[in-house]
């Protein structure tokens, strides 16, 4: 059906919104494709429905022709399940809570592992109806704590999540890799720059996981590549440990007094003013004091993490190692509720002495030596070496990545880039086939635990990482896969000729099949072009003078090279071109 | 694509569900289409899914086609809009009340007036904006009291709502009418039996209303019909009141003393017996004693409501007519409180006395004469007239409607039925544009304020409606325009010729451009016709003994006809009959 813009329900805007940061935030807006109604909560206009629903479809498509089956499940969801496998504490305050009517809890689901996992559970018995893949396309929440960027990161959202569920753990790495295909099908018909990237697993638990990263500046996700193809989230990098040293050569460990030392700078600077040595800080040993807190418990308990002195503790690569624990920094009262704690001199001793709990960045092998706090104040050891002086409870990942760190696959070093998580797959192993006990009957009439996989696209998101991807200062430029209309017909002028003519065009258009959007309005061609430089819309034809003579203009939004062509015909070679 | 019963997520039941009351609740969960997760809160498996949507499709074609512009709403909303219009308050525990993580308020969306109104007038400005109808299909949340019935009373479901926007009365009927015929079209294409019913508008406010009902015994709204074409929700049915009578030629109020008389029924005998003139139920008039509170208010106010004895308060009727306010009986601790109420024996003269509002019914005309509580113990009062001894506060539509009533238009009497309510067209008015002072820059450079009408059809209930009216004794029997599939295609047999047959018919249909479900189970061919009977999908296809001599077997699931057709040619046969 034709759209008018004379009717549409469409307003552009000539300013960025005060909120927005991102490209995609501010031109989604500009454009009219969404509307803020709440933080993180939006509304879609027409434009923005019409791709939202065109990129579903995608992901429907090959998620069908994969063989994956749709259900939905509601939104609204009782707290039994997530109680069972501890959700419902562990997601502390991400996860929407509320009461009905009667004082019964319930949540807005953000993800329903448990409730595919009963599902099975209800109607499968036997292991001859293993395997199966389910998935849904649907609303979830998550209450974020900082929302941001229009659509990119909501609280409400649409998601693609599918689960595979199998009697043994080859049949669930043939549905991962089933997955795999499936998104790099999807994410090519979105016409999307992506890297597929080594992921933790988050809160659920589980064991292979990759995540698709778009490529974008303005993404939330650090994740870098080596040049033997090595790709990783920050958070899953891991450090590659040196080999460990000898212990018996390396001198004696001797406690320094290293007066006005309270940066790694200024000790390296005071040691090697005053020592014959030459030292720089990756041979200090940084600890940090930090505390954690189980899901569900009472009692923070505190964590030494030691690191090179050249690098920062990344606190979200800290987080996702203790995952699914709470972790925050020590405040003044900690310190003063444990007196060994000597603020800025922290070693390894008083923490090991006082029952701390002492992790350590990989490369802090047995063997080496540092220098480190001496758990007195304005006092360092030197030579305080691993394997002799003390031992670390063991390893942590916890110190950040750097651009020019070896690649763990020993093919070179790192570059780091940023993207936006458009999709996520890993193996979720048997965490909630456990949890409620989802057996099959196997040929010998014995239980055989199912083991499941868990995928997820974010289909809201992908709007604004197709934006950020794919737009110029003039506006949005959308591939033709996920385009709202296919041409975008402007009547260059206000005369009864050029708008019967543009009504003409465009209907020969959408009788060759094409989605047309026809700008009938009586504003001046300046003001339409911008709108349609604005809207995106791949393919602009332009009713104007020329039709006079039998003759369009046709621009193309992405290159902006512009050409004539007649008129007559001008339907069938539209659409030769938009069908590729 | 073909789908193969051997690995649809599909387990049918033998046994209805323990819960379910109504036909489609139990075949709706028999035959897998949907499963209950909490109460009023279902999962959509694949075929209920499948006929989900392909409702949910007729919808949006039907509203395209009028002319609305389709957008979405998100579910979770911010408190202040529906404070603006003190729904926040008046919807009562029918609300999904929530915090966020920063104790800001949110609703889940009953109905999204608000956000409508705010949506237009965050976009349009001028008088030459308008009309505009806008529509959403949404998730949608009541806390609903009782929940039942399945999907048919859920407290999660899905809802088209539009609203049209105009600058006129007149634009507002057009707006009304437009949508009456495409919903005429939508009902139409759906196969469903319906009635339009004259209804009151709820808590939503305005002026014409009407609702669309799928007739059907389990339905929960009643509505009575006139031959002359007059129908409408009991709930709006208004009684015509007769002609006033005259005051002078009857006899004055003389109070008797009417022991044991607790029942009209007695009182009536008693009267009968020791007077000499001839009384009946409807010469009684029983006031019937309420309290009320107004939305938001901490008091509740005494309320007298005064119908013929010889019917009942329908309590929906009398809470349709005081809506916002809610309303309840009387506790004893109100009679204490109110010595001047003798139960059983209250009159007007006590009520009025007392400065409680009376109501009563619009029978109750001036000069009728009544036998009534005399405000004393054992004592009623007789020929107590209307305009002379006591004059009400006004009327109030309270009493039972009856089948045998006369007709408010005139043309005979009225006759009762059920209905569920798939529709709800109204005529809102300016209550919205009031609250959010939506108005249009009118060609005089006024504002002229918007008015507004709001239309739902619910979209999840409509596939328990229609299978409440389309179903027998073996399960389902699906309109050609929403079943899940065109053709069921059973292989009677497990042989190879028969499985690859059937493959092939199957193929066949496909090619051919029709929706096939394949039973290629290994099970027999009594639970695989037991199955498709069931499911409910219109033609079934038997592939069976026939097949060696190329014929097939064709039943008609709503009339049980058999026929035999030949395997060539069988896909063009089929296609013609499914296309109808």
């Amino acid at each position: 059906m034709l759209t008018r813009m004379s009717s549409l329900f469409l307003r552009t805007l000539r300013e960025d919104p005060a909120d927005a940061e991102v490209p995609s935030h501010k031109l989604l807006v500009r454009a009219g494709y969404v509307r803020r109604v709440a933080p993180g909560v939006y509304s879609w206009l027409p434009l923005g429905l019409k791709v939202l629903r065109r990129i579903e479809n995608i992901v429907r498509e090959e998620m069908d022709a994969m063989g994956a089956q749709e259900i939905q499940f509601p939104a609204l969801l009782p707290r039994e399940p997530y109680e069972a496998t501890n959700r419902w504490t562990e997601y502390g305050p991400n996860l929407f809570r509320l009461k009905d009517r009667k004082g019964g809890d319930y949540l807005l689901g953000p993800t329903h592992e448990e409730l595919f996992t009963l599902a099975v559970k209800g109607e499968y018995s036997s292991y001859k109806d293993y395997p199966v893949i389910l998935y849904q396309i649907q609303t979830k929440y998550r209450d974020e704590e900082r929302p941001r960027a229009g659509i990119l990161r909501g609280r409400e959202f649409l998601m693609k999540d599918s689960y595979s569920f199998d009697l043994s753990d080859e049949g669930l790495s043939e549905s991962y890799a089933r997955h795999r295909e499936a998104y790099i099908k999807i994410f090519g018909r979105l016409g999307l720059r992506y890297v597929i990237v080594a992921a933790t697993s988050g809160a659920m638990g589980g064991s292979a996981s990759e995540e698709f990263l778009a490529e974008s500046e303005t993404g939330e996700d650090t994740f870098v590549r080596g040049p033997g193809g090595y790709a990783a989230n920050v958070e899953a990098v891991t450090t590659p440990a040196p080999p460990a040293e000898s212990i018996e050569d390396k001198p004696a460990a001797v406690v320094h007094h290293t007066p006005d030392t309270p940066t790694i700078e200024t000790l390296v600077d005071f040691l090697n003013a005053h020592t014959d040595r030459k030292f720089t800080a990756a041979d200090t040993l940084k600890n940090v004091l930090l505390k954690t807190r189980q899901p569900g418990a009472e009692e923070w308990e505190l964590l030494g993490v030691g690191v090179p002195g050249d690098r920062e503790v990344d606190m979200k690569r800290l987080e996702a190692s203790l995952e699914p624990a709470e972790v925050a920094l020590l405040e003044d009262k900690d310190f003063a509720a444990n007196p060994f704690l000597v603020k800025g001199y922290i070693g390894p001793e008083a923490l090991q002495a006082n029952g701390v709990r002492y992790l350590v960045d990989p490369r802090i092998v047995t063997g080496t030596a540092w220098v480190t706090g001496a758990d007195k104040a304005d006092h360092h050891v030197v030579d305080l070496v691993v394997g002799r002086d003390f031992t670390p409870d063991g390893t942590i990942e916890a110190a950040e990545v750097r651009a020019g760190d070896p690649s763990p696959d020993g093919t070179g070093v790192l570059e780091a880039a940023r993207g936006i998580e458009i999709g996520h797959i890993f193996q979720l192993g048997r965490k909630y086939a456990d949890a409620f006990a989802l057996d099959a009957l196997g040929p010998d009439s014995k239980p055989v635990r199912i083991t499941m996989g868990s995928y997820g696209i974010g289909v809201s998101r992908l709007v604004a990482a197709i934006a950020e991807q794919s737009h110029d200062e003039s506006g949005l430029i959308w591939p033709r896969s996920v385009a709202p209309y296919d041409v975008h017909v402007v009547v260059a002028g206000k005369s009864a000729e050029l708008l019967e003519g543009g009504e003409a065009v465009a209907a020969e258009l959408e009788a060759a099949g094409l989605q047309v959007i026809l700008d009938d309005r009586k504003a001046s061609p300046g003001v339409k072009f911008a709108d349609a430089e604005l809207i995106g819309v791949p393919t602009i034809v332009v009713v104007g003078r020329g039709l006079a003579e039998g003759k369009l203009e046709v621009k193309d939004r992405r290159t902006g090279e512009r050409s004539e062509i007649s008129r007559e015909g001008a339907a069938e070679a539209l659409a030769a071109l938009v069908r590729g």
